[in-house]
Formats: structure tokens, C-alpha cells, sequence
């Protein structure tokens, strides 16, 4: 995992060579910035695990939720990855900047039947299907599109990564995949064996997000791999491909220690080969899904900072032009992040305070017991690690447009996202 | 406040007349359907308290965050209330709708200069002014523009409602307003009355969210009143308003006990009148500002069930088309609602489900524990009591599409808000 390229220049804190301040004074903040260089650093290490562990038999398709932009897909696309897609719109988006379909797996628990004549018509090359009425409904389609989709079954494989509660997915209580324990498995591959516009491919599971150790994914490898040994001897069918999920852990703040991809790739990667050699078969295609890992640490979000209020005995409140509308994930998840005053980098961060946003809400917050240097109104905050799920979960609320965002590749900035305008807003209204 | 406005017939759910299988057919699911009916009744019963307990004495302005729309601001318009806006972007909306603007209160803990420019252009009757840097702004910009700007000061009165602790507000401990214990109220009054460009009209407070008693309110007044009385008699000056804010809760289930409008204000009006009566000043002019009371309860929202997964021993989830996108109120804040089958609302509900989005997304749940009758793939799901906090909160996450809205009237339903399209969320990349 590559992070931050960040610098600090007289006293303005540089990204991947461009001045931030400069970038707030010619974008206008709110702002999101992305630096190319990190994305594609994080891409090309995932790409070396693979290597260099695997025979590079597998692909890495990056989770388009964590961002789903048509110039992050363009990147994605010219590193070699494949992509997530989880809607008829991040299927939309990858098709409108031309990514390769046949790379493209399409993940989600409720498929419409629009989204899946979409999926099947564009050509994706894998579906990840989640429940019975989603074969009944892909076969059914695919028989009057005079087509065979290739697809991966979501299995809950029972494996619980120690990660914030809100966002574990391993377990059997879950509303993705059917569980290896209840037999709910067993049962969707033999369904989905009796059904002629279907070709299992072969299966998936996601253990969870921000997971920062190596043996949950060993251990999801191991189970993986023995229900596909007992279904291929139970059912004389052969599977070729294997997806182990994402979820690979990012540094937030200083309390967060990640794994390089190496590391966390190497373990699992030397498992899997040798349980195949082990088992007498080839090497099974291994997928992974890192969304947040490559997105995440590339992002920094600028702000410029409207007021400053100290309340006596209590806490200072500095509100930002900015807030739950373009970061909602202090608000969902009490998620955590580090604060730089971007145009006095240099200086010692002495303040603990509250940074706010301008919604019309009191959690309106992006941090708490935040640490920062001297601010004033006026100064340009940046909050780091924001390219993950911050610019894809944003919202009107309040009616505040959504940011611009631009990419910057060896110190050149160039837009990528426009800022929305206020007629935008209204423009469905009647 | 009025409620629901729901009959079933044949089976099925009626809204405002109109057969919710109906419009889910008709304009597609996930659909929001408003009750222009109830949010009529319910304006009628507010300015109908104002009339009774206080001579009319006053304006009720809708707190447009919670649904703004141009179709909302004009039929609150056509009722003759006033309309509270938070934003450049609601700004525009009213101005869209051509809602009188000397009838706008604008308020935010953070409005930018190009915002302030946009309020005083428009002619917004009061602005609701956070903290010192604002009244700086607005005084500069209103010169630059040759008008005096009439302005409510926003105070912290120290009430501490009784509510969900994420959205309480009348605490000393809040980014809004100025607090009179600390002297920041006396402080931010003397400023003010400095400033050429700046007239006082008087006081705002807001003390919270979801309230359901009546004390709270009347607690609010009597600091207010004292406050006001205190600062007349040290500044030699008068001031002509104040506004008591919002907060009046609604029920989203039968554990919800709302008062209705007529014993909310009843209490509070008689107070204020009271104590003017007491001091020899004639009657302040009043202000309240509904928004999730006048728009909660006049929407449902219409889902079409994907699939139901029983997992034996656990629970069942019963994913829906839509989910946190198109309502983050449960991710959020744990809220609760009532959910009905719509095609089959005459049926006993001695089902426990958890009802989930189609996100990618573990946490995309609309409710746990939910009671509801039997249920399958292909039903439509109605939830009541989304009118507020839901479309005006929802995102594009997943790439998702936010949904429409219909209104309906005696039987009648009509576009006020159309689907977005695949093509509209793309249109911002570059």
C-alpha cells in the first residue's frame, strides 16, 4: 500500500508535488485531490504480489464503490486490474469510459432485472451472485439474450475478521452469500448446476473491511478450498476460479497499523499454491477486491475553514465549508481521521478541537478531539486518506452541491470530477 | 399534526386515495409518495394555533432541510407559511419555486461569502446569524450591495430536551448560536449593534430534535424573554422577534406518543403572551419551524422485495431495491419505522425480518426486529413516515439513483420529483 506522497514546502503541505493551497485557490473548496501516483503505486504492488507469489495466475479487480469515477476506472484499466461493479450505474460508469467488460465482476445482493440484462448485455465476464432468485432470474434473461453467463457463487464461509462491527461480513448473519454451515451452499451450487444459461465459474467470499492481519484471509483460503475439494468430488464438476474479497486494513490515523499488500498477500498466495499441489490440481485463477486500499490513502479532502468558536471549559469548534455532505463517515461509523492546517503545515499540532461541518445538523462532525496546530478562519484544513467512500457516499443533504475533484500526477493537477452547480439540485424537481 | 392518511381496501394500501400498488407500478419502485393532503392539514393546524392562542401573532416557517423541493416550497407557499433555508442551494430551490423571499429565514453555522451575496441579492427577510465572523461578512457584503441587512441572532438558551443525543442542540455545548451563560450572547448583541449595515430584529433559538413534551418549549420561551427583557433594558434598544425553532416529534412506530400541534404550542403561547402581558410590551412577534413534523408524516416510501433469505436459527433478511441511498436514517441513527406489506396490508404481522437495502454494503439495513406478514420476492414493501430527513439525505452511493417522488391529493397522484437517470450521475467526470 502506497501512502500519502505528501511533502511539506514552505510551510504548505504539497501533494504529489502540487501545493494544496495553490489547489484550493484555483479549484475552490470544498475539494477533494487525488494523487495518480499513490493509485497507481498500490496497483502495481498488488500486481507484484501476485508475481511474485502466485505465478500471477489471478486478477485484482478494483471494488468501484470505494470510488466509481470514470477517470479512476481509466487508470484501473491502464494498470491492468480488473473492476468491481455493484449497480447498473458503476456498470454504466465503467462502460462510459470504455473499461473491458470481460474484466468487469458484477457484485450485488438485489439485482433488478434491468441491472441484470444490463450486466449481460454489456458482457461482464462474471456475475457474483448472491441468492436462488438471482440464478432464476440471470438464466432466465440470459436464455432470452442467447447467452451462457459465467458466475461466482457468494459463500459465507463463517470467518470473522476483527474489524468494526458495522461493516463485518463473514459470518452467517449476513444478508450477502449462502453459508457453507447451514448447507444453504451446497444447496445454491446444485441449483445453479441445473440451469443451462448458468456456468458456475466458480466462488466468492468477502470476509470484512479494515482488517489488519494476515490469518483471516488464510483462514477464508482454507475453507474456500476444502468446500471446493468436497463439491468437486460431490458433484464431479470442475471450478477454475476463486475470489477472496477485499477488505485489506488503511491507516486513518497514527492508531492504525496496515500491512503492506506483500505482506498480506504472501501468506495467503503461499497457502493456496500449496493446497493445490497438496490436492494434485492446478492452480485455481485467485481473485481479490481492494476498493478502500487503493483509493483510500491516494485521497485528500480541502477545506477552508469559515469560523473558529471557543467555548470556555468546553471545546473549540472550527466549521469547515464542508462536513457530513461530502465525508459521512465520522457520522456512520465514527470512523477517524488526521487533520493538517495545509497552509501552516510545519506547525506543532497543540489544539485539540472539534472540526464541524456547515450542515444545519449538531453531528454534523468530521472529527472529535481532533489534533491541530493554530487555526483561524480563513486557513485551508486538508483531511487525509478521504479517497475511499467519501466522494461515493456523499449526499444534497442540505442542499450543498457536491465537491470537484481533481487528480495530480508529478506535481500536475487536472480535474476530474466537476463540482456540481446549484441548478443541478433542482433539475429533477417538477 | 396530521398521520397517514392511509385506508386499506381490497388488500391493499391507499395513500391520500391513490392505491400504492398502484404508483409502484405505475412510476416504478423505490418511489416517495407525499401526501400533499396531510402536509396541508398540518400547515393549517399550526397557523390554526398561532390564530387561537395568539392572535395570529406570528409566521410558521417550514425548515425546508427536511424535504426541499420546489413542489413543497410552493405548497407551503399557497399555505401561507414562511420557509427556513440552510444553503445557497436552498436558496435557489425557493427562488425556483418563487417563493416570496422577505418571508425566508436563512440560517447555517457557516454560510460562505458567495452565499451571503446570494441571501441579500435575493431579499431573505432574516438572516439567522451564527457567530461574530458572520455578522463581520454580512455587514461588508450588505454595504457593497447598499442594503441593511435585518438579522436574527442564534442563542443558546441551555435547554437540554429530551431527545436522541446526536441531534440535540440547545445545550451550551453546540456549534450553533452563542450561549447566554458564558456572555457570548451579550457579546455577539453588543457587536451587532455596532455594525452600520446590521439590523437586530431579534432571537433565535433551537433546543433539539424529536421532542415530545411541552416544557421544553416553555422553558425555551422563559430564558428567551428574559434574555430579551435583560438586553432591552442594557442596550437601550428593541427587538421585534423571536423564534423558538422546531423540534416537534413525530411517531415512526406505535412507541412514538407525538403531541399534537394545538398541545405543543398551547403551553407556549399562552406563556409568551403572559409574560409580555406581565412586562407591558405588546406581543412579540413569533416564530416556530416545523420541518420534519409538516414532512415526515405525509411520505411512505415504496420498495419492490429482491428476495427473502431465511437463515435458519438467525434471522431472515428481506432485501429491498432501494436502503441507506434513499434512506441513511437507520445507519445513522438507529431509526426506527413501520413497515407494511402493501399488496397484502390487511394481514396479521407475525413475521420478525430485517429489512436490507441492495448496497454493498453490510450495514445497509432499514430495520431489524421489523414486524412484518408474510412476505415475498416481487411484494411491495411500503414504509411510513419518510417524508422528512430521507430523500433530502439520500446519495448516489453504489452509484445508485436517487428515486422519484410523487404527490397525491384526493386519489390523484402527480410527478414532483423525477428519477435520476444513469447518465445524470456520470455527467460530472471529466
Amino acid at each position: 500500500m502506497t501512502y500519502g506522497d505528501y511533502e511539506i514546502k514552505n510551510g504548505h503541505l504539497y501533494i504529489s508535488g502540487a501545493d494544496s493551497v495553490e489547489l484550493a485557490k484555483e479549484y475552490s473548496t470544498p475539494l477533494y485531490v487525488m494523487s495518480e501516483d499513490v493509485v497507481r503505486a498500490s496497483c502495481r504492488e498488488l500486481k507484484g504480489a501476485l508475481d511474485k507469489y502466485y505465478e500471477s495466475n489471478g486478477l485484482i479487480t478494483y471494488a468501484s464503490k470505494a470510488l466509481c469515477i470514470k477517470e479512476m476506472c481509466r487508470i484501473i484499466d491502464s494498470e491492468g486490474l480488473g473492476l468491481d461493479a455493484v449497480s447498473g450505474g458503476e456498470l454504466c460508469t465503467a462502460k462510459a469510459a470504455s473499461f473491458p467488460m470481460e474484466k468487469v465482476n458484477y457484485h450485488g445482493n438485489n439485482k433488478t432485472d434491468e441491472e441484470i440484462r444490463m450486466g449481460i448485455s454489456f458482457g461482464v465476464g462474471r456475475f457474483v451472485v448472491d441468492n436462488k432468485e438471482e440464478l432464476i432470474r440471470i438464466d432466465k434473461i440470459a436464455d432470452e439474450l442467447g447467452k451462457v453467463q459465467k458466475v461466482l457463487l457468494r459463500i459465507t464461509p463463517g470467518v470473522d475478521a476483527h474489524t468494526h462491527s458495522f461493516v463485518k461480513t463473514g459470518q452467517i448473519d449476513s444478508k450477502f452469500g449462502s453459508a457453507i454451515q447451514t448447507g444453504a451452499a451446497d444447496d445454491i451450487t446444485d441449483f445453479a448446476l441445473t440451469l443451462e444459461n448458468i456456468q458456475i465459474a466458480g466462488f466468492h467470499c468477502h470476509i470484512g473491511s479494515q482488517i489488519f492481519e494476515q490469518e483471516p484471509f488464510v483462514e477464508a483460503a482454507r475453507v474456500m478450498l476444502d468446500f471446493i475439494d468436497e463439491t468437486e468430488a460431490r458433484t464431479a464438476c470442475f471450478f477454475t476460479d476463486l475470489v477472496l474479497g477485499g477488505g485489506f486494513g488503511i491507516k486513518y490515523t497514527e492508531e492504525d497499523k496496515p500491512l503492506s499488500y506483500d505482506e498480506i498477500l504472501r501468506p495467503v498466495l503461499t497457502y493456496v499454491k500449496a493446497h493445490r499441489e497438496k490436492v494434485g490440481k492446478k492452480l485455481i485463477h485467485l481473485g481479490f477486491e481492494p476498493g478502500r486500499s487503493i483509493a483510500g490513502p491516494a485521497g485528500t479532502t480541502l477545506y477552508t475553514v469559515g469560523s473558529v468558536k471557543e467555548i470556555p471549559n468546553i471545546r473549540t469548534y472550527v466549521s469547515v465549508d464542508g462536513g457530513m455532505t461530502d465525508n459521512p463517515r465520522y457520522m456512520l461509523y465514527g470512523s477517524k481521521y488526521t487533520f493538517i492546517i495545509a497552509n501552516r503545515a510545519d506547525k506543532k499540532k497543540d489544539n485539540i478541537v472539534t472540526v464541524c461541518g456547515k450542515c444545519c445538523e449538531s453531528g454534523d462532525m468530521l472529527g472529535e478531539g481532533v489534533e491541530l496546530s493554530e487555526v483561524h478562519a480563513g486557513d485551508i484544513l486538508a483531511v487525509t486518506s478521504t479517497g475511499a467512500y467519501n466522494y461515493s457516499m456523499a449526499s444534497n443533504y442540505n442542499r450543498i452541491p457536491r465537491p470537484a475533484m481533481v487528480f495530480v500526477k508529478n506535481g500536475e493537477a487536472r480535474l476530474a470530477v466537476r463540482r456540481e452547480t446549484y441548478e443541478e439540485m433542482c433539475e429533477r424537481d417538477i
